[in-house]
């Protein structure tokens, strides 16, 4: 007979990521570490910029040197010098002079502000009109402008994109402290499933997950290792566990459909070293079958055997597992949902969380996630979808024309 | 004296991208292909799934011999044989009969249904009890239901996702043709400008950008190179320029500040082999004075020397020819922008496009987009953006509590 599972609370089984360590961290250089976890928080060694800078090209002066200026009544201003790029000027601008200044060009001592060359015209080679009034400050990033000396610049835990490495680069960080990739393990079990490079008798279907898991993992910022595929014999799946183990940071077994090949996965994961139970079914649709065991201090998960299932848990169950073992700070992420207006009623049962696979569609009103039909079973279910949405335990379904979340697949 | 820029309308611009060919392609292992795009049309050599599959455990039949069961009234089956998992079943199941069956098992000739171990009850070894009548087809995969011999799985031109590969794993796709990334030369130029590894004297700043368009490139699906740091000098430069162009596919060079790099780089993009400016400044904001050249049939790129403005320029401008070359078809792919109700009123001037930060915040009625507020120079106003949103160039702005459409950053 089959077995009830006591399921447990979509919400109380991600509360348990934090049972597991995070993984160790390693040192990188500057250019390898996009999308990586920072792990130190990181603060400003000096000012940025570290001196004032012109954002315009025009000439630096004292802005009180143009107040009132205007078309019909210019002011008049001599021109000293230039500002060489990249170099500190040793000039001083006083009352009523200018110097030439390109956009990035360092203010020189006593200017205050640049007025834009279009707003000015050369009357000879030392002397311009300019034709507006500057305010103090005006086209001028003043020093620690941008950042502050000391002040707080990246968090440990978030993660780097391409906008941050630029900053630490502005501040000359050759290496930075990041999380290492976790390493996942992925194993399939099953009488019925074979390699993908084997042509599949009457019965027997390729290996789908092992590669649709693969996938997430590295989406999720995990280094995938496949195990291959495990047949209905209890030692070698146990013996396979052990070393898949002793050399990754987390385990994926994509449970076989066979019954034997079921119970055997729930009495291994307990008989592995170290190893309890945490999780014996959730309250999600698909995915209820879905194990969590700890062993070794690394999660262990036991995932339906159908392709859907098992990308639908992974996106929403096992996948906050791995970004917190890969460091995330879970408040310092957005998750990047994007609303969209639900097109057709959909059905709900109370006390469980239903996921439900749509299409985005853009249309002249805007977004609308078009739920995609067909049996769960079905990848090309998958295949069409886009994202997936999330049907509260305590509602019986979402009706059409309702804004909806979608998480992206 | 500065001149002014001949700017060319955005999707103007954007329409040249097929002036470009696309990048070459290769042929991978199935494990490597994932984000990469499909450079050939796949159709389904053979049914998925070759033979009809149960998706329950329990017991297949004839829906027939379950009509009018109820738990009042059950219908009583034989039960002959058990389908092995993994294996074609050899014998019949005829009226009045059963056979147990796993989830994933194949349907024995004679059943066109599977009634749910949880609706029977064992008698004895070789009778149940089925309490619920089950229509043909019932918890059955049919053959070819999930994808037909010969029809369409997956099109030329669109990224591959991890359910994207898992498809291709279920008919046995080894490997794959798909485009080869992009490699694309990143030039930074400018007196100011030093390497990361240096301190910069007063008047000189680290080079950023190299960075951030490095990132940005990898993000986009292409591979950087980094070509370093030219300073102030015409020869140099145009040698530089040759030499990137000669192993890269696309060339960015972001422009130094100075008046005199700024010239050169216009001057040489025009006199590179084979070469000719297609775009001389863009109708956006930031980002005005962006350069495309044609050379030797690639795309160069003069961007501006702003971090943030180049930034913005390479979401905006770049990326799409990125994506094109690596063999995306527009079409095909969805752009995932994020709609949010704008939490202030943002004004823009009208003949350009402006595209203005803002910061994603969930509040409890959805999703709101601040715009981030500070000088375009800072690169602080990056770090602290989810996205940009576009004010087209035909409004004066737009109003708070608008519906927006945010480019994640």
């Amino acid at each position: 007979m089959k077995g009830f599972f006591k399921v447990t609370d979509l919400k109380q089984v991600l509360e348990l990521v934090t049972v597991f360590p995070r993984c160790r961290t390693e040192i990188l250089p500057l250019d390898q570490v996009l999308g990586r976890i920072l792990a130190e928080d990181i603060t400003a060694p000096h000012n940025l910029p570290e001196f004032p800078r012109s954002t315009m090209d025009g000439f630096a002066l004292q802005a009180s040197s143009t107040f009132g200026a205007s078309e019909g009544s210019p002011a008049f201003l001599t021109v000293k010098h230039t500002v060489a790029m990249g170099a500190a000027p040793v000039f001083f601008i006083g009352p009523g002079e200018a110097c030439r200044i390109s956009t990035g060009g360092m203010l020189p001592a006593g200017s205050d502000s640049v007025v834009m060359i279009e707003h000015t015209e050369a009357l000879d080679d030392t002397t311009i009109e300019c034709y507006r009034s500057v305010a103090p400050g005006q086209h001028v990033l003043e020093a620690g402008e941008d950042f502050p000396k000391n002040g707080g610049l990246l968090q440990k835990g978030q993660p780097l994109r391409s906008q941050d490495i630029g900053l630490l680069a502005a501040f000359g960080y050759q290496t930075l402290r990041v999380y290492a990739r976790p390493v996942v393990g992925i194993l399939s079990t099953g009488d019925e499933v074979v390699a993908i490079d084997q042509t599949p008798s009457p019965g027997q279907i390729r290996d789908i997950n092992s590669f649709t898991l693969a996938g997430q993992v590295a989406d999720g910022g995990g280094i995938p290792v496949p195990f291959g595929i495990v047949q209905d014999d209890r030692d070698a799946l146990y013996e396979k566990c052990r070393q898949a183990l002793d050399c990754t940071d987390m385990l994926l077994i994509s449970g076989g459909s066979s019954v034997g090949t079921r119970d055997y996965t729930i009495e291994i994961l307990s008989e592995l070293p170290a190893s309890s139970i945490l999780v014996h079914g959730v309250s999600i649709r698909p995915g209820k079958p879905t194990i969590l065991a700890r062993a070794q201090n690394k999660a262990v998960w036991g995932l339906p055997g159908h392709v859907t299932s098992a990308m639908v848990v992974f996106t929403v169950v096992v996948r906050p597992f791995l970004e917190y073992i890969a460091g995330r700070e879970p408040g310092a992420t957005k998750q990047l949902k994007i609303p969209a207006r639900l097109d057709r009623n959909v059905s709900s049962a109370q006390g469980r969380t239903d996921f439900i696979r749509v299409r985005l569609l853009r249309k002249s009103d805007g977004i609308w996630a078009e739920p995609v039909l067909g049996k769960s079973g079905l990848i090309n279910t998958m295949v069409r979808a886009d994202g997936l949405i999330e049907v509260d335990r305590d509602t019986e379904g979402c009706d059409k024309d309702t804004i909806v979340e979608v998480i992206p697949l």
